[in-house]
């Protein structure tokens, strides 16, 4: 078992090394520097955890909710750096979703995978 | 990058030849072979799925749901190879949550550890 763990350090260290993650923590560093940028993203995040928890409870949002959230992501896209941020923030997450599909393979071979539209209930 | 693949593999690997998972397959062979234990499994996780699906919408389930569900887990627990299934699972499924802690270290160093309770927003 220690040899799964082993390999899962190794594994986080690359993660850490790699230039997908560097950039990205260069551009958060340059965001939490910048006050106003901050503040924007900040403002950003919270409007969308809102919505993704009312979507969680089967809530629908308003109309209102909705423009105010497309408006608040027109703002933060228009921001030079956030807008880095948040492009290098997709590549990473896709970093994580590949390597996530490459760990659970073995588990894939005993449940069959959740993607595949065969193995919808 | 290609290194961070390389090591998702290899901890893949290692994941496939661990104890754990090797008994975890076994297990699983064993119930998918004996076919009123894999009737009875079935039957339970389509239960419980369906509970998952009521509550992820924010509906409460109803009594008589709640009531069938411990039926049938206490009688999934009475079969021996279905009862180690399911502890076998509940091993490998805290290795996987304990890899992927370890994955996500350089994450948390940025956006902070979700489980912390001073990151509660």
């Amino acid at each position: 078992m220690s040899n799964v763990y082993d390999k899962a350090h190794e594994l986080s260290r690359s993660l850490r090394d790699s230039d997908e993650f560097q950039q990205l923590k260069n551009l958060h560093v340059q965001v939490e520097e910048d006050e106003v940028a901050k503040r924007m993203l900040d403002n950003f995040r919270n409007v969308q955890l809102e919505l993704q928890q009312k979507q969680m409870q089967g809530q629908q949002p308003t109309e209102e909710e909705i423009t105010q959230a497309q408006q608040q992501f027109e703002m933060v896209q228009q921001h030079e750096v956030i807008s880095l941020l948040m492009e290098q923030e997709q590549k990473v997450s896709t970093v994580i979703g590949d390597v996530n599909k490459i760990i659970t393979e073995p588990l894939e071979e005993l449940y069959g995978n959740p993607d595949d539209p065969e193995n919808v209930q």
